[in-house]
């Protein structure tokens, strides 16, 4: 039977209205009272609009309390929300928008400009929105766990972005996973530096309503000012990625951090292991983490009572998930297979994709791994083939795609290769068909794909490797760089 | 749709398999391992029996490990638990057993004289199944939330008690809910001197398990080890009637307790304001709260900010919950209602009793009560008429049906009293048809009622105080010994 929960919002604006609920770089911040009465305000202004229950509103923002204000805005709306990457380019953005069938888009006021060009109909920044006046309506009172709350696009292996569907209750169960994981204690506050437009910044959102806990928001991960925050701001949890961990731990020197820090929950990829012992010898309690955008934030975490014990392990699943490997033996690689509430129910419209990835309630991830003799994961290889750079995901399948469409272009393989920089950057191999130069290639991707995903090297080849069923081996392309 | 979670005993034990679960005065203490290997075997040992998957299975204990043992082995078989209050006469277990369909009943050791005339088909006590043999089953390795777990009576209005149904969900959204409120610490530790047939103790026993947290069990409330428990054993939690805290209070004399117990919780009737002040002023943390068979627990609580602002009020309801008066003025006395997946979703087999108390997911509590001008409880009226003599409820109805039973008694009203070692006692008021004696009548009732409902006076009137409908006045009981 579906569970009604009151208004998550509302209730924490009622049981402590005068608390701080988000707190941001500029000095302003706001109770969860203001938060809910500016999110109703909100929501009575895109009424005025059309907006309804069952309504697809496209977010295109970075983080910032107008976002914020808008995503809850549309939770008392019964619409649902959908979250896109401000780094996309307008053809990737509209394959999303088109695909989630939205039907008006709000914007963060600087990124209006990206968004005409958009097919969607109405398009409105969020200060376009806040002129428009209140329309009298009754706004939800309470939520349910059934209802779809948010769409957030994942790069599949195809190289076609699926929607993946968040309920209420995969929100709602996410959290409380965490929570029966990292404990809640009363002088909790959470700092976010992870985009709301990902999954990672987004559950933050909902722990900060269903906790009662303070968040601490900026825009982007800037080393400098989060170092200053951390020494300065009682923050006890982060989230983050290891790019963010490794500039943390030069910036922080000789120093330690305040022992109110208890936990930077790390995700977005396999951690090197030279750097978690760094870490581990500067008291700098790091906690590793698996999960995707289809399990609503990380669903293994390496507890704190384990994780100076079993580094390198993403730890075990959170109280309400299960999880297997597709494989009986212990310490053998097997795709990871997961279970749980806070697991989508599926893609939006994708049957084809639902069908491959759901199995009698599992999800196969895609994502290869072992289990321990004490069942903890080690995950070896974030989906097969997968590039993290910056802790953006890139899809090899997805960059091929594109780079295939030039017509001077046979066929092409793309691979990660390790970067100081990034972990990771996407490097290219291409069979070439007529004369084509790197130059050329370049300026075709950069017209169709995020910067990021854009191939740092091309190397022409004679042919590309290939298994006995013709399947392309992308782990043998860097070897072809010798001949 | 319906949440699935993987058992939650068994999932706590592959978490923290060394970790401590239960301890006891004896000095005996269990881990997570331990006590699932303990369910586990006691399930097999069950299915031996032809316990199954449906089975309703009566268990009349006193707290103590082997009852412990015995309910999760229900949870491992699917089976359902039919809770039974150990101070209750062979009479009144046998209406509930047969309400119940109860097919076979575990009893303590030293309850099985008790049980020997019971109508039940089949009765072993913890010994008994303890010598069968295992049988090679498979045991559940999930929890369906919408699945039946226990049945609890709680007397009705009408004197006839009425089986309240729990599901695994309403266990796991009130633990949940109390974990939001209270908070979920690293060294939290419960003491549970409550009885776990009652479903205060019996929610013990799941924090338990969902948190992962020890718990300390006694098998009742002996003031003088609780002190020194509360001294000497890191407790941080101890659920409590007003009884307890009176007694607690005169036993810690100008004493202060340690910091680490943060929290009473005050359960099980009003309390009395100069106890809470009294506590308040030895700064020893009492958490009012208000709840009953029927939320699986308590629903409203106050919480830790407003324990001292607000002394006397019962709180706001849970994260997950919902209150309303049924009056639409603040501070305007009406029936308390609430909701939430918390809730039971009704009595076992009574129709009429469903339909008199849930309207559109509502549960109408029979409890009188007012909100203040910031939406604060203050329970005016542990349900109409009810008496609460040392945390154990007495319907005067159903007492009053019992006496009504005498050929010499005409008709009778049942009311409570104040008094200082219980809080109240039952005081009857009876119109003679023919002559008899009060110890006719006390000899009468102990056949037939537990010690602690029967009247502890008894009066003969000429008539009773009835209402223009006729229907009896009880508050109105106590004038006529004046006469």
């Amino acid at each position: 039977m579906s569970e009604t929960i009151p208004h998550w919002l509302t209730k924490q604006a009622d049981l402590v209205p005068n608390k701080k609920a988000i707190e941001l770089y500029n000095g302003k911040a706001y109770t969860f009272h203001e938060l809910k009465a500016a999110s109703q305000s909100f929501a009575r202004k895109l009424s005025q609009l059309g907006v309804k229950k069952g309504t697809h509103v496209g977010i295109l923002s970075n983080n910032g309390i107008a976002m914020i204000t808008a995503i809850h805005a549309l939770s008392y709306l019964g619409a649902v929300g959908v979250l896109l990457n401000t780094r996309l380019t307008t053809n990737e953005i509209n394959y999303q928008v088109t695909d989630a069938e939205v039907s008006i888009l709000l914007t963060a006021d600087e990124c209006k400009q990206t968004a005409d060009p958009l097919n969607v109909e109405q398009v409105y920044s969020f200060s376009d929105v806040e002129r428009f006046t209140e329309k009298e309506i009754i706004l939800a009172s309470e939520l349910c766990l059934d209802d779809t709350f948010t769409i957030i696009y994942t790069s599949g292996t195809t190289g076609f972005p699926k929607g993946v569907i968040h309920t209420y209750g995969n929100h709602w169960w996410s959290a409380i996973g965490s929570a029966l994981n990292l404990g809640l204690n009363k002088d909790d506050k959470w700092l976010i530096t992870l985009p709301i437009f990902h999954v990672s910044g987004l559950s933050a959102l909902i722990k900060n309503v269903i906790y009662g806990m303070p968040i601490y928001v900026l825009e982007k991960f800037d080393v400098d000012i989060v170092h200053y925050i951390l020494m300065n701001k009682g923050i006890t949890i982060m989230s983050v990625v290891t790019m963010m961990v490794q500039n943390l731990l030069n910036k922080l020197g000789e120093d330690l951090y305040p022992k109110s820090l208890r936990c930077l929950l790390l995700g977005g990829g396999p951690a090197p292991k030279p750097m978690l012992e760094k870490a581990k010898s500067k008291d700098v309690p790091v906690f590793q983490s698996y999960g995707m955008t289809e399990t609503s934030s990380q669903i293994v975490t390496l507890s704190p009572q384990d994780a100076l014990e079993k580094i390198g392990s993403a730890g075990k699943p959170l109280f309400p998930a299960q999880l297997k490997v597709n494989q009986s033996d212990i310490y053998t690689i097997g795709e990871i297979m997961v279970k749980g509430p806070m697991v989508t129910k599926g893609y939006y419209k994708n049957e084809q994709a639902n069908v491959n990835s759901f199995e009698e309630g599992w999800l196969a991830t895609g994502d290869m791994g072992y289990l321990d003799h004490d069942g903890y994961l080690y995950v070896v290889d974030r989906r097969k083939d997968l590039i993290i750079s910056g802790g953006e995901n890139i899809y090899p399948s997805e960059v091929e795609s594109v780079l295939s469409g030039m017509e001077q272009v046979e066929e092409v393989g793309v691979t990660g290769k390790d970067d100081d920089v990034w972990g990771q950057v996407p490097v290219a191999f291409i069979v070439k068909y007529e004369d084509v130069s790197i130059d050329e290639i370049v300026a075709f991707a950069g017209e169709r794909l995020a910067k990021y995903k854009i191939p740092k090297e091309i190397y022409f080849v004679e042919e590309l490797p290939r298994n006995a069923s013709n399947k392309l081996v992308r782990s043998k392309l860097l070897d072809l760089r010798m001949e």
